[in-house]
């Protein structure tokens, strides 16, 4: 059981739809395999055959192709809630059984995945080890003598054994990261609130965020679709609205040309792990090789925005999510995660705001970055741990894991881990090594993106730009008239913040008509395309937010709209057409070759200026 | 000086242009008038005649024309940083002289204002009486007997007076507001953060906003419009973006049609104030008579949001933000005030986190109520107090001041304070009653246009129809084809949170036309006006955010666009046509009537469907 034979949905896609296997086959393999033990402690309530069948019986009448995740099995951290399984969060005494799915599991299943069971994890998910659980501590898949990583334990050796093909964690200061890099998965955390954390139990509400685990970049995608949405009554949740991140790094096809943006030496640290120190060395080298221009940036900000998370105040939002249970029943909790979260006790009310004022000045200081990078890459985790060494020392040694995690959420940005290989020298030779892409929010889908071009594998590629999302984050649109730079609607343009890309000739089928306009309007030409008989007209191609093209359009007053033009290079870019129906009025100006040319040339004609 | 003879921007512009007035005179004029006492205590610190002529010398050289606040004098809440001059937050010992003005102090100044000098407050901006401040309790400008209202007490005072044409103030719970209530102006308290509190003494920083108030909407909009503007280093600036706010009020010409939202009547609350109460009646009656929609609101959310800040911790950020000032000297803080700061000790870190939760909440269930109205409307204070009165129950009265204020800064809204007359009976006959217009984030210029409206007196139009933002909140498009309900493209609508506004018909003078689609390609339908023998033909109206159809339109390809279409009962609105170029191995479809009924007649005759 030991060794991790690779379960991906695109595999099972293509067994299903050969006809090689059935959920109901999946099922029988999958319980007999957890039957047979569980010796990493990655469990804490797998479900039976019979309970997951039932799961399979809901496909029988549905067409393999006509759902995304048809007969594809998944793992639950056990801090979210699966109806009729009990929710522990890692604690027996707080367990209880939810009636309901959480509304990011009841998306799955309805998208045909069928859940195997709740997983392990540090206790109501505070810690970056996975050592920190009643139901023991969680083993590493790859080697049982180092620590799985946490929170997030459970979901990520489920995966990384094969045993299902995603799962999902939760990451409030890097639990859906450390336990991917530690087994070299797949670890999406994505943008806060895109995927519902209603039925989840809070770590630290206001930073919490449901993960994704999966084996490739094309998986997490899949799975990222499939859970999104914002659940009813969820006053974290928030649309994902990948448009708005305006200055975020494009959907990359390879790592060329792409500004990387890697702490400075001496803010890096491995805590003396050359393993972890050569291996992140290779990574920069490897992405250097694959044409990302490295840029160094200032990691303070970032560094201190992860200090002010672990030795500030929000332990006492961990302190307020169990408060009544806290109070209760104080010796149900491990004794690790006592002692943190009896430390909320010393903080005031006055401390947490002000710890909110200087948050938000180093979220000034941090953003200052993006206008010179696309994502940051770095470390996942700055060392590893064996079981033992985390228990000789269980706080101090779990803090490293999150010297390059726990400004994330803070932040408000999103990340994906993913693997770099393995670790060639030093004491943990052999083991793996992960780094980060880290983005702005709403940036999920372009780091999913870097992540793919990174691994170099193009699995996730197709999806990404068959969901079309993304894709137009700045709207160009070629405009004829009135539009024109330094004519009387260019303001509209502008206050677009709009920017002139070029001047340019349509491809010759074109007409240009001047309209007539009532008193006192502006004078406008309308531009129709013709079957023959067409010119070539001069137009001025503009670009802006996508964002802010939408009032453009709406501004637009018949008979004009549009439509796309072909440009003389061949070229095809919206622009403004004109209804044929309206030109009976209307004189051909095409000979003028632009409206520019025909305004200046009337006003040359007219003795009279208005 | 009793007598307030309102000065305005507009008035101040016509005397400059003119030529029958100069800065320098005018600054001789308030000079005298400051001379003349400050029977109100308004003034912390008025400027002399020489420090303001210094400002009326600098636009010597300048055409009045080219600045938007040429000459014009105004008043700074004595929290604001004016360069040279002490700030003291209605706190001697708290004193210290700015070197720089704050720079929404210094845009002002830029556009050509000039400071006349720092105005009383409550002290800390902690109060909505104005009586809270060792400069002296703040008497209202139209009857000395009653209280100015506060904090922002003396910048309401000067306006009121006659002595100012406009005023900053600052409002974390209403302190921009409640004032102008009490002497009938506007109170603009915009959306948090887009004039920058970089210089400005924090109350609770998080929910500071510096406010203006003015005589007209007009002369309101022309201040924010010259103040606005993130400053650098500013972590809570925020740029003013009216097209984010997808569900706010339309920029409104007249109340007809607007829905207000109007508390029930067991949430509307005048502690016992016949005068007040009678007087919202009447305001109500007013906006009822102007064509406006009174829509009745569950309050409560609102209510207890309200609650939430009065009862809750955030009285911690105002500890928080004076901390060290207050540890080193409790007894330089005026009694009420440290009371009431005193308060914060008894909060922990945990209460915060679990406010913060519960605001959560509470905002998710206020949001619902955009939906169906485009601003509250309601009073700007539930009561008026004598000065005797409040000094009896310092903290009980000025708390009812805030019961429809309090709850607007935590909830991100924008709002505009605006007369309604005068109370007509009871004991406060003859004062003047306010309400105010509430609505959401950056949704500022449709307020000052819905309370222009609600004035009736047009000063305000012109700007803001000027300025052109915010006029399409929401964006609606025909759709003919493959985008109908139930039709394959359909989810690029759904997708952006469009919604079905309703089936319709086109004028009856437009074509239909099935166009040659490459093989596996959705089938399109091209719709296009003709001059003559055109039909009717079925579109779907759908709308969605104006943020979103940007995106929406940029995937349209050739031959579709978008233009303007006329429907059978004469409207216009947005939607898909077709060149008339690409019509050569189209089939005119026009006899089915549209889209469906001619897929459906062709799947009938079909004998394979696909």
């Amino acid at each position: 059981m030991n060794a991790a034979q690779p379960m991906t949905i695109a595999g099972l896609r293509a067994q299903y739809r050969d006809g090689t296997l059935t959920p109901a086959q999946l099922v029988d393999s999958i319980a007999a395999r957890l039957a047979a033990g569980d010796p990493h402690r990655a469990w804490i309530r797998p479900l039976t055959r019979d309970e997951m069948m039932r799961y399979a019986d809901a496909l029988k009448d549905r067409d393999p192709a006509s759902l995304p995740l048809y007969g594809v099995p998944f793992a639950i951290k056990d801090n979210i809630d699966l109806a009729g399984i009990p929710t522990t969060a890692g604690c027996p005494d707080y367990a209880y059984v939810p009636q309901t799915s959480a509304p990011v599991v009841a998306r799955l299943i309805a998208a045909g995945a069928i859940p195997v069971g709740k997983t392990n994890l540090d206790q109501f998910a505070t810690g970056l080890s996975g050592q920190r659980s009643p139901y023991g501590a969680c083993r590493n898949a790859l080697d049982m003598r180092y620590a799985s990583g946490g929170s997030s334990s459970g979901s990520a050796v489920s995966v990384a054994l094969g045993v299902v093909a995603f799962s999902l964690g939760t990451d409030t200061a890097g639990s859906g990261r450390v336990p991917a890099a530690f087994h070299g998965l797949i670890g999406l955390k994505p943008t806060k609130g895109v995927l519902s954390t209603q039925g989840v139990v809070p770590a630290c509400k206001s930073l919490d965020c449901v993960t994704i685990f999966a084996q490739t970049t094309g998986d997490a995608r899949i799975v990222f679709d499939a859970a999104r949405g914002v659940a009813e009554d969820d006053p974290y949740g928030r649309a994902w609205s990948p448009l708005a991140g305006a200055a975020g790094p494009r959907e990359a096809r390879s790592l060329a040309g792409v500004r990387l943006g890697v702490p400075r030496t001496a803010q890096l640290e491995f805590f003396g792990d050359d393993s972890y120190r050569t291996a992140f060395d290779a990574a920069l080298a490897r992405a250097k090789a694959a044409g990302a221009q490295l840029v160094e940036i200032d990691f303070e900000p970032f560094l201190a925005t992860a200090r002010l998370l672990y030795e500030g105040p929000w332990v006492a939002e961990r302190l307020a999510a169990i408060r009544e249970f806290h109070a209760a029943k104080p010796e149900a909790l491990h004794p690790v995660i006592r002692e943190i979260i009896g430390g909320a006790a010393r903080w005031s009310a006055a401390d947490v705001f002000e710890a909110f004022d200087r948050l938000a000045a180093l979220r000034l200081q941090s953003e200052r970055v993006w206008s010179s990078i696309d994502a940051i890459f770095m470390p996942t985790s700055a060392t590893t741990a064996t079981v033992d060494e985390l228990e000789a020392d269980p706080i101090r040694v779990n803090s490293r894991f999150g010297y390059y995690t726990n400004f994330v959420n803070l932040l408000d940005l999103s990340a994906v881990a993913v693997p770099a290989g393995h670790c060639t020298q030093g004491r943990h030779a052999g083991l793996p090594f992960g780094v980060t892409f880290v983005a702005r929010a709403h940036e999920d889908a372009s780091l999913l993106g870097l992540a793919n071009a990174w691994l170099g594998d193009g699995a996730a590629r197709s999806e990404a730009v068959l969901s079309g999302e993304d894709a137009n984050a700045r709207a160009r649109v070629a405009v004829v008239g009135a539009h024109l730079a330094g004519q009387p609607l260019n303001w509209q343009l502008t206050q677009r913040g709009a920017r002139l890309v070029c001047t340019a000739r349509t491809a010759p089928e074109y007409r240009l008509y001047a309209l007539p306009a009532a008193p006192g309007a502006v004078s406008k030409p309308g531009l129709v395309r013709t079957a023959e008989g067409g010119m070539a007209i001069e137009v001025e191609v503009w670009e802006m937010p996508v964002s802010a093209y939408g009032s453009f359009v709406a501004g637009i007053a018949p008979p004009l709209g549009i439509g796309t033009l072909k440009l003389a290079d061949g070229a095809l870019v919206q622009g403004f057409l004109c209804e044929s129906a309206a030109l009976a009025d209307a004189i051909d100006i095409s000979d003028a070759g632009g409206w520019r040319a025909w305004v200046g040339r009337r006003s040359e004609t007219a003795d009279v200026q208005p």
